[in-house]
């Protein structure tokens, strides 16, 4: 059994707690948030106070990405392993005396909506070959998908993970804008975000990409920026010289 | 049986006579295309000459937007029904002495993907309503999603999916060659990539928004742009404004 204690209750708090408590594997045995928080999970043993931390295998730190480093050296578990779930904060910004290590699950997260951990892939990074192993344990335990990743290659991937992601639920807003805007029901677009997504399973985003910015359609394009407002006639503009240069590039 | 003829041999054409011809319902009696194709669908009849066209219900014109005017000009269908299966050109912009309409697949089609053409929504306009009745026949016969659209409601929707899948695509595009830049696997982000289209069934766009940017997570978002080109800053930028300015709005 592998003991763990979850610092934090947010959202990766949350979902990984609740990832762990379903897994035979692993003990939950205690979690640490600092607010009184009206969302306790039942059977498990709360505490507000970093001094009175149990005895763990794993002490995940799960709070906002800027508050890591400052929270970290309030830590005291001299030789213990500690890592942290954030994919844009380096293993070297822990700073307490333990043993340091990442855990990173690379996935939208949020209260609102469920999450099959199985498929979220896990990206680990230690010190310590042994801790590897055994956090490598852990995420298979909830898992089918871990990776080596070291803390340079995992920024990267974090930084990647917000243009596919933030951004483009972004534009998933804006096209739901514009649907409100004259009574279209959104509905209608779902299937084509669907097949977007799933498109790439098989060919690259530069083969799948259409439209009037790739063909050069620039009657087409002209007639879009005049039913736009002038921030989202921006990212138009931006979003299409960015697909056209490219074409020109590759026809280079 | 319906009888149809189809106008092009481009993407949208070649998918909808393959989807024709599965349907019990509907005979392709004919395809037009100016160019001695290589791709000839078998068991279909060809022509090359616009004074052949055989006697047909409809006439599907299945070409490039922006052709879609000078070529009804060339069409003499007197009486008969001509679409156009085109999202951002309107009804009257058919220019033929025929009964007009619309019939728009709201899909990313592209001759590498296969469609399945029972999910793609189908947006249909006419001039009279017993041709939105045969129209609506066809286009249930290969679709479980059809929609009547008018004119001015399509170049809104075919707006909003420029949105949600030429520009998503091509942020999954920038995704992947920050990923190949540091020999990171694209794989790692496509369970993110699934996840993030899934979430909005079931909640908005603007409830599943999270990130940097969302946060205000400044310091993120400085050292995200350092790891950037100047053409993936200036999106990231624009991007992470757009969504922090609606944060803006939404609290006051």
């Amino acid at each position: 059994m592998i003991k763990v204690v979850i610092l934090g209750s947010g959202n990766v708090a949350t979902h990984l707690t609740k990832a762990f408590i379903k897994s035979k594997n692993v003990e939950v045995v205690q979690v640490y948030t600092r607010s009184d928080t009206s969302n306790k999970i039942k059977k498990i043993e709360y505490t507000n106070d970093l001094s009175k931390l149990k005895n763990a295998d794993v002490y995940f730190i799960a709070i906002s990405d800027d508050a890591i480093t400052d929270f970290s050296k309030k830590l005291n578990l001299k030789n213990k392993l500690v890592v942290h779930t954030s994919g844009s904060v380096t293993l070297q910004e822990l700073k307490c005396n333990a043993r340091k290590g990442v855990f990173y699950p690379l996935q939208t997260i949020n209260k609102k909506s469920k999450i099959k951990f199985k498929n979220v892939p896990i990206c680990i990074e230690t010190e310590y070959e042994e801790d590897y192993i055994l956090l490598e344990k852990l995420a298979k335990s909830i898992s089918e998908k871990v990776f080596k990743i070291d803390s340079e290659k995992r920024k990267h991937l974090h930084l990647a993970a917000v243009f596919v992601n933030n951004f483009t639920n972004h534009l998933y807003k804006i096209g739901n804008d514009i649907c409100n805007e004259k009574n279209v029901s959104f509905e209608i677009l779902k299937p084509l975000i669907k097949e977007t997504a799933n498109k790439i399973k098989y060919i690259t985003p530069e083969e799948a990409q259409t439209g009037p910015a790739k063909r050069k359609d620039y009657k087409t394009i002209k007639k879009h920026l005049s039913f736009l407002d002038k921030e989202q006639q921006k990212i138009y503009n931006l979003l299409s010289n960015s697909i056209s240069n490219n074409e020109l590039t590759k026809n280079n």
